[in-house]
């Protein structure tokens, strides 16, 4: 995570470098005051500087360097947000009164309070097109700028409820047709094992893993088979390779 | 990546958290000098302790969050290293001249200057028993102690080589039976991909992806299928899901 490249005055401020999510923000007029730095703009970012012009955003050329440093994952344009954008927030209730879609994926987070784990986790989510994401309203990371930022912008767009119960929570998206997964370095293989249409991932902490409570409610407990030094990966990457082999075992079901 | 938890004056030690890791240094006798932190042990770090014991190694016990500030990974015990573990480095010609497995895969990173990027794949390397690391020698992201930290103190195990020139370690490869597999946004997709048993995964930056050069040079082009609206997963969880989806490919070749 780039962390290293927000220190200083750039700290305070939120990047959006993805293209479309750019487009999209400046298209849902919740740039005011936000300015777009591009550099050596080839096509892609031509496309975005007309839409820029269009909606009235202030534009800077900087140098690629410079680029760098608000968002080593620009490709020559970063939209600087005058405000961090808004979580996607919604409460679980209203979202299980549906319609809920024919295949959906949930992820619960137990315990993620590092919030550049949470902000890679949401990156991820929002590109594998994880219907919800649940976190404890206390004791996660809050939904701060650095989680917008690390999210590259995803933390925007990504639906997510905070919960008072997260073994509540579980009960409720049970009772609602999902099946439960708790990720945990006992489980069975996770390349094995096939996912129901309605999937709730339960994640936890680095190290710590999904609380007792909570994995002894889980109908399944499925790990990566892991070898090596360190003992486990990232919980970023971990929750990346569990989106993945979920939507790809389902892509396999349905064709 | 949790580098708010290593601000102060834990920014200038490296600290081992997996149990395997700590084991290892400490049987290693490279942890002269270095302090072993724990909190409320269980059966599995009170082996550690009689470890430390019997290596003369200094223990202090701190509180659960002191913990959490040196490693948000822990799992009750802390190694606080004096010196930064030596990166395993080797050079690719005599890695080469083998003797080779029979299965082997390489990571070859184009430009991935981020340390924080770079310790999180080596992280993922040791677990998924990748066999060579390729960077550039100057371009790549520092050997630092953010490297070794970032990678869980994987750095030390995971067999990385710098080249001078990245072009001529894929020929290099590739002459040694290699084929190689550029990660590209354009390139086929992942979960329909079969892996050779000798296999180089190039992987480049963040947003600008594998330089032409390299990717016009490797024997396929592979993506990740993705939506939403951030464009690109990070870079580090790419990764991972890469080495998940060889090291799986493979597994189903074999049995």
């Amino acid at each position: 995570m780039p962390a290293d490249a927000f220190s200083g005055y750039y700290e305070h401020m939120t990047y959006l470098s993805g293209f479309h999510a750019i487009e999209e923000h400046i298209q849902a007029r919740e740039s005011e005051g936000s300015i777009l730095y591009v550099s050596n703009p080839g096509p892609r970012v031509k496309k975005i500087l007309a839409l820029a012009d269009e909606y009235g955003i202030q534009v800077q050329r900087v140098k690629a360097a410079e680029l760098d440093k608000m968002s080593p994952d620009n490709r020559g344009a970063v939209l600087a947000l005058k405000a961090a954008p808004k979580a996607n927030s919604t409460d679980l209730e209203s979202w299980l009164e549906g319609p809920l879609p024919e295949q959906a994926l949930v992820l619960l987070l137990d315990h993620i309070e590092d919030p550049h784990n949470l902000g890679a986790v949401l990156r991820s989510a929002d590109v594998f097109g994880v219907d919800l994401v649940v976190i404890p309203d206390r004791r996660a990371a809050r939904e701060t700028d650095t989680v917008s930022r690390v999210s590259a912008g995803a933390a925007a767009w990504v639906p997510v409820a905070k919960v008072s119960n997260m073994a509540r929570a579980l009960e409720q998206l049970k009772e609602a047709g999902f099946w439960s997964y708790a990720a945990d370095m006992q489980g069975s293989s996770l390349p094995k094992t096939t996912f129901s249409a309605k999937t709730v991932l339960v994640m936890g902490a680095e190290g710590k893993g999904v609380s007792r409570l909570l994995k002894e409610n889980c109908d399944h407990t499925v790990s990566i088979p892991q070898g090596g030094h360190v003992d486990s990966l990232n919980v970023s990457v971990a929750a990346g390779i569990f989106m993945y082999a979920i939507r790809h075992n389902r892509q396999r079901e349905r064709s």
